[in-house]
């Protein structure tokens, strides 16, 4: 059990909420209703004026009428109030707050206001710590390590797959917003920190704890400033030698300066200090959120890969030699294979395939040879240190679509596209190339254009494998995985 | 009714098929379902040695026997046998021809060949063309102009909706793999020509039918190689005064060329070279798929900005941040409001709002407003060029998931999130925008980071209005547009 003091915020057993009401639009009411749909198992404790139930829960008018002292408080009302509740929560006894208003550092001209000063007093003078202002709460997918049903999270309406990635985020979008499509990720969370303005507690906090996080394994990070320059670097140095941490920085346009000034009310730093620093501590940097998302996932599968060859297995030439193109413009190697693996790969291609790098069978309607034996032969061959595999479609699907047109499903006679194993397909196709992939260290990417969620996608995803739907994000992503695995090999 | 040549190609009405049998799999098969699924009203007559019936049509075993001039003859045999087929379909009167078959000059080594010599003197000693070798064959979505179900199409299994955007490709899989989730692509389908190896004829060609073909009016292209680059660039030059040239030109790397070499044989040129020849013409170039299919989707809408600014409207700092800072590295202005514009911004705006550009309305409730009166602000101010819009999100299907919760259905009074109207929702708040944004000239792109087939998604994309669910990839799609806008201004 860690001793950090943000395991006490992520691991409440009770919760005092100001700001929910009955009426479900709102903030407050969103959280409190997330806190319901996650699960979670502690009191709760709404805080109300007037009405004396606040969905379904007893509600107080101040925190003294509580009957515990709460592990956490959540805040959720306009700015001029907080310091007043503060004031009262440190009287009650509170150590942990998260205060969701915005209306603090970020506001500037006339409504410029002093509020931050005024809490971060009281919260010193009482010895609190607290999250915020203007944040979106937490995730913590693994407050009942027993239970994977139940989380407790405030921020987000869906219940997610728990996993190894944990989130530090200065915005409440990039803590939760991306998670909006659950189905589509592929990727699980373990925790997520909105931390707003960092009024109190910053991203150097957070990595700290996440150091030492054992569900967490890969750390995405989403800032706008960096509080603590020197101890940030310290850490994430620290940190990335055994845990990725993926960065989005925002900075270097004027545009963004005055946004994150409005947002956060930070004072963006120098970009290309920023940039500088994240290499030299090996965190891996994107302004993509998708990219954000895609190395998350690879990461939280644990792929990093030997080096920086690249095999690319295609059924198609223009995705072949789209791929090899971007493949090694972003760094990567595609090498030709050697004489012998050639030899090999034409036995076991047809005459109008290419069978260098990318290796490409053109088409082939024995799937077991093209899922399962290109594959092994190229993990074999110790040529490569990657797949990437294009052209894995649904032919089963298609077929479906076939059969419902009653000239074809009278007159069409269909081979069965493999054995007559009564196995399901991706325990014939996939599940021997996962199994593989282990054994030789070898990560494999395949890539489907049909859609994400279509029968055959589906399969391939619940089998445990890497799929993207198409192929322009899986290389910049490899290529950034590489990166950071040369990094740690030369730090090691 | 064009003259070019290639309108003959498009508008069968008869076609004999080499290759096909009645099993499903293989090319061949694939490509004659694929015509059934498609609705052809043509004749169309299997060539076939043995079986008497291909698919329910009667098939023959020459093409002598075929009781007419077929408009169109597609072959799917070894390459071998090719050239015979070539001169018995000469003696016959054929006109046009399709190889799907690879096996030509992209064959190296032991397995190179003469096969495209002979072929190509067969073609002109008989007076006639063919495309190809190596390439998927056609769809064209305006065969029978009146009839929007049906279509000719040899290429893909799915019936594409009826758009203004035609391919040229290189590669099979830019003319049809990426069609392959039509679901989710926005994208209307005019014509898709996968011209393969261009052994007769070549992109030049395609892009000559397309210039005066009304039913096109943005093209995209995918060249390994151009055969004929002074009249490419003559043609591309005249083109993109009116129709915009999208391009995925693969090169610059060692792997792409070897890639292209085995694929359609192309030997590529220097990349420096085709950039520049592409900036002098006003080709849109990219190198990524999703961009291809992005930029044709916008283009087909008719979003050409007037000019490089951007307005940013989002409930959430982070994706707000993120967008100004891309789009300004990305080329494009984001420039500060107007004293003017940021008082009317505050007026219809809460407290925490912040005004400038980004414009963050964080959290608003009052749907008309952010949905309706932010982005009129916005068009009537003079001040940008183009909206982007975040937080698009579908609260009433999230409202649907609490209400599944007994405890927050028993207890929750839900406001209604609008007016009392019986309207539907995208009636009230995207078509209001839709029919400003067209009067303004100004373009607006929403972003829902919710499934992109969620209700609510699809309701704002029914509406006919462009949405993207994160937002890394419109923003550079916008920025070429402008670069490309600016362009045709130049110019004209």
């Amino acid at each position: 059990m860690s001793s950090h003091f943000l395991h006490n915020f992520l691991h409440p057993k009770s919760i005092a909420f100001y700001g929910a009401n009955n009426k479900g639009a709102g903030i407050a009411s969103l959280q409190i209703m997330n806190l319901i749909l996650s699960g979670f198992k502690g009191n709760i404790y709404p805080i109300h004026l007037n009405d004396p139930q606040i969905m379904g829960y007893k509600a107080y008018k101040s925190i003294a009428e509580v009957p515990e002292v709460p592990d956490l408080v959540i805040i959720v009302l306009p700015p001029q109030i907080v310091p007043k509740i503060f004031k009262e929560c440190g009287e009650k006894g509170v150590k942990h707050l998260i205060v969701v208003s915005g209306g603090f550092r970020e506001m500037a001209g006339e409504k410029k206001n002093t509020l931050t000063e005024e809490v971060c007093k009281i919260t010193d003078d009482y010895g609190m710590r607290f999250i915020g202002p203007n944040c979106l709460g937490f995730y913590n997918n693994w407050i009942y390590p027993n239970d994977n049903i139940s989380a407790f999270n405030t921020s987000i309406w869906e219940r997610l797959k728990r996993g190894n990635f944990s989130i530090a985020s200065q915005s409440g979008t990039l803590s939760s917003h991306i998670w909006f499509d659950p189905e589509n990720l592929d990727l699980g969370l373990s925790k997520s920190l909105s931390i707003g303005n960092e009024a109190n507690i910053d991203i150097v906090d957070c990595l700290e704890y996440f150091k030492d996080d054992d569900t967490t394994q890969v750390i995405g990070i989403y800032i706008e400033e960096i509080k603590r320059g020197k101890r940030f670097l310290e850490l994430a140095k620290e940190i990335t030698k055994k845990k990725p941490i993926i960065a989005i920085y925002v900075g270097g346009s004027k545009a963004s300066k005055r946004a994150a000034m409005s947002h956060t009310g930070a004072i963006a730093g120098n970009y290309k200090i920023y940039d500088a620093a994240f290499k030299e501590t090996g965190i891996i940097k994107t302004e993509l959120v998708e990219e954000f998302l895609d190395l998350a996932r690879l990461l939280s599968d644990g792929i990093y890969p030997k080096g920086k060859r690249i095999g690319i297995i295609t059924n198609s030439g223009g995705p072949g030699a789209m791929l090899a193109n971007r493949a090694e413009k972003d760094g990567l190697i595609v090498p030709e294979f050697s004489r012998e693996l050639q030899e090999k790969l034409r036995n076991a291609t047809s005459p109008t395939a290419s069978v260098s790098n990318p290796l490409d069978s053109t088409f082939d309607m024995n799937l077991f040879n093209y899922y399962v034996n290109l594959p092994k032969l190229l993990m074999e061959s110790g040529e490569i240190d990657i797949i990437i595999m294009y052209g894995v479609f649904g032919f089963q699907d298609v077929l479906a679509k076939y059969v419902k047109n009653e000239q074809i499903a009278k007159f069409a006679e269909f081979d069965k596209p493999t054995s007559d194993s009564k196995q399901p397909l991706e325990k014939i196709l996939i599940s021997p190339i996962i199994k593989a992939s282990k054994e030789h260290s070898i990560p494999i990417v395949y890539i489907n254009p049909q859609n994400y969620s279509s029968p055959w996608s589906r399969r391939i995803r619940e089998s445990g494998a890497v799929l993207f739907q198409l192929w322009d994000r899986p290389i910049r992503c490899i290529a950034k995985l590489c990166d950071y695995a040369e990094y740690r090999r030369k730090i090691s």
